[in-house]
């Protein structure tokens, strides 16, 4: 069985996506929208695929699955959409803003009965699933307190930063989802704190650039998350995992790993410095356990309630530093 | 100039004070005083000093400076005795388990305009101070975040955690302390989670074993705190701090270096064990900066109101675990 | 433009190369070859090109270049009839077990002017290739000292040893080729020692599994090779140029780079244990490099003269072990 | 007991010694000679023992043992008469540079039936001890093949070079040593080449600076040693053992071990310059061994045969270069 594809959108990330599906053999890409004429019908030069406008997608029976990578204020709608036109859904994280929307778009999946994953790319890099995978053979015992160092290599332009719902929503995201598969139990509270250190016009646009996290279980289990948007050595992506028995750590990446000794010491060379590079065998792996799990009819992973609870410590998080208290992560569900 | 010492105190880090004191050229042991007569005696015998009481110390005309090794409850008074006796004083951290009498004590020592040092051992560490040397040289810009990862081997005895004062101002003190020394800010709010994952002995006896600590500064600058009275690789303590221009930190340190490849991976032994062999160089070092300070006549540092000020943080992280918010350092201060 | 591939042999080294040209957006994989019907169909069914018998292919007009990945004692044979038939050859090492069939294979393609580069893929590791990138940036200095220790993770079967030519001419062989590739200039003398530690079977079959070189050049500069047919740890591929202003080291490589801690130690996993998997990034840029080569109509390198020289050190080890002396490389070129 | 020393000469090495001496409860320093007065005397006032002439201490009662720190070519004779006059010995390597005198010394050695060690520093490395403990252990199985990369930070002055011996006996005699000290079985072929590369004053002089070795046993295992005097990151002081089930190695030393991360990369800082420094543990350990086996009537190790083989070692690799070819350390003892 193969796995027939259309991609909602072809920026950089559906290009991404684009190499991954032609490169499964469980997968075709059949189809390719986007805005931009162009866009799309490179892709579909490329890789031999037709384009259509997400209207006909909808309607094309020789398609089984999307890949949403539109920009994040449709992804709702469209996963409805597609939802109800009974095609297995791929979408970007964040599946919107609202944690209300998000909630609504699920009920709908819910409701199709059709299969959603959303876009935790780093859940499948593979240093990180060894960690999972050596916490999981019981190598350091229970599960105490969780590391997370993340940095990007630059802040991102202020326009980016005032449509992307805020450094908690935009990238601390990522690690409140990392938070979760390594701690293997619901967060309960949420404690931050923020600061504009990197970039001023970031706080000019009521956004922060340096972030500290710390978040707890039922059980008194922690995770801390440390963010910053600069990290001139490259791109910072470090986790650890402290336990009963020991502990477990994913070192970073680097392209080349020489190192130059001289009389001014011993110098390895910067990180990758781009989460594309650093994260690319992360996104072959996640669209090739989509198509695995929309092959073998199992519920895909990362869910949709993955993203949801995600958005949900994210907005706890917005709350703790506005009212600088630990903010119970009831409070925002309830 | 050589400073006469006497040595109140001769329990483990009494013994790890005395050896670095007769080996220092600028100084020389003259007495010892211990409520345990043999103690005394056998650092008398073995260094070539004499056994003296307190009281007898208290008016040497032969002693210039004491080292203060006794129980946490009895160091204040001493303080204060000595300093109206004209001694320079080397004090165990902590001076005292409450704020107030801590304050008191330095008014008395402020008023007799005696030197006093606070031994925050880890300052004198070779491979932290080297840290922070590279801070001041401007290698990493402008710091802005400050990891700190802190854990012992094992858990105390549930009688010593009685007397301890909590987790925050036995064990992670010494990281309020660090996180300033790296900071070069006072620190203003801090927010601290907590909990029990190691002995339920010691939550039964009302304290803490595992905690994570977020400090901020008035500029906004983070340092985070973790905790974990149990790490099975041994004695567990980085630092990191990241700036804008780049991040230096201190690795572990183990007593030999090797690494053994087998077909199970690559192993290298595991970390010190024990805080006195983890710390050698650094009790060396602070011992050589009281001389130093002592004989030049400068203020030694850390001082008692660095003491002061970190145990105002621990108050406030037992503040912040107990209403769930973050304290600022004002409201325990005021 | 597109250079037009077929493949000569679609064994194991054969698929590595099919999905480097397919991969290639400068080249297209026409047609495939093998004695074995169904290896060559295989690969024809996976990347749609056609199955042609070499005598087919050497007539072929829509054939630009070929893949030599027959078993070696076809080599010089295949590349004298390609060359006469004016295609360009990228041919696996060796090009024969015999200088004197080299150099008269070499005189035929010289003739006829063709392409020929041979296939010494580590040159195209990205980790050794920063190394000599560094070494050419000046950043160590004058080249003086070149050390390699190359270790299998697991002797061949003896059926292998037997046909191999011996450990010299088909493991060492590299590190001959490497060794000139760091030292930047040619190598004099040889001296070598070798012995069955491994696998008593190797030495019934008069080859070694142990081996150490020494090598210089006329200016005096050293290399030194380690080689092993054993270890259990993986594939050991470490190299390091020391220079007038310092040393330039590549590290290990393994597939996930996490580190657990435990009571026991530090351990990080073993290396990659396969040349495939080891090297799967130098035989894509390998490939990428002939086809730019002959895109480009420049000399491709690693070139037939390259490998008849490291054919040579291979001899002259070969002979410093039975005589016990240091071996002139001119006495075997003479 | 307390074993009463005597310190002949009070230079660099000598004063190492006397620190050792002193600073172990079960020695103590009774005597200084050294030629030059005030070097003596200063030792003396440092440590609270007398100076005498090296013919009072000959017939000094109050002295049980000597540490031998004179200049090389009065280690013989010095061995000698202290063996004669019954004390136990410590010589500074090597006991000369002539294979013919250092075997008659033993003789008289044997027959006053004294202790004897020599100064093999290197073996009492904790970071060596442990790799060899492991290999002792059966950590990785059987020993197959070592080795040892040494090198100086810098080269010494010609003054120096000319009276050394030349670099075989005078630095790459450690290497030796710790080949044998690893590989366990002794060795009987040596295959040396060596050349200028790093000072030409010193090829003036005679000597070589850059030289590489192999070494064989007659189980064929192998050991290298690659030497330079010049290392511009500091002191090069690493082995390795590769053995059939793993592989065990010391890493490189460092005074402290941070890491600087900036846009160019993580460096760390060189190694340890001075071999004073970086062997500090191992020149106590040893002294402490020697103190140990005199207390004990155990024969101390390495032995005075161990300063043989050495420099036989040594005297082999001189011919080896000169007769390019390898040589049978029998040919040198026979």
């Amino acid at each position: 069985m193969t796995i027939r594809f259309a991609l909602l959108g072809a920026g950089r990330i559906g290009k991404v996506h684009a190499k991954a599906i032609t490169a499964n053999p469980g997968a075709r890409l059949v189809a390719v929208a986007d805005a931009v004429e162009k866009a799309a019908s490179d892709i579909a030069a490329q890789y031999g695929c037709e384009v259509r406008t997400i209207a006909q997608i909808l309607t094309s029976a020789d398609i089984d699955a999307v890949v949403i990578c539109t920009p994040t204020d449709t992804h709702a709608d469209l996963i409805e959409q597609f939802s109800t036109a009974k095609k297995a859904i791929f979408c970007e994280k964040p599946i919107d803003l609202s944690v209300k929307r998000v909630d609504e778009c699920l009920k709908v999946v819910e409701a199709n009965k059709t299969p959603l994953m959303v876009g935790f790319n780093r859940r499948f890099d593979p240093h990180f699933m060894a960690v999972r995978a050596a916490v999981e053979a019981g190598e350091i015992g229970t599960v105490e307190m969780v590391t997370i160092i993340s940095r990007d290599p630059g802040a991102p332009p202020v326009e980016y930063v005032k449509r992307s719902g805020g450094i908690f929503r935009d990238m601390t995201i990522h690690d409140f989802d990392m938070a979760r598969f390594l701690l293997g139990e619901e967060i309960t509270t949420v404690s931050a704190q923020a600061s504009v250190l990197v970039d001023k016009a970031i706080g000019k646009a009521g956004d922060y650039d340096s972030v500290s996290v710390m978040l707890s279980t039922a059980k008194g289990k922690h995770a801390t998350i440390s963010n910053s948007r600069r990290a001139t050595y490259g791109y910072d992506q470090r986790i650890e995992v402290h336990g009963s028995k020991g502990s477990v750590a994913a070192e970073n990446q680097r392209a080349v790993s020489i190192e130059i000794a001289t009389e001014k010491g011993y110098t390895r060379p910067p990180l990758y410095d781009f989460f594309m590079t650093r994260y690319t065998e992360a996104y072959a792996n996640e669209i090739g356990a989509f198509i695995a799990a929309v092959t073998s009819k199992k519920k895909p992973s990362p869910s949709g309630k993955d993203g949801l609870i995600a958005l949900v410590l994210a907005e706890a998080a917005v709350r703790s530093v506005k009212e600088g208290r630990a903010v119970k992560v009831s409070e925002i569900l309830g």
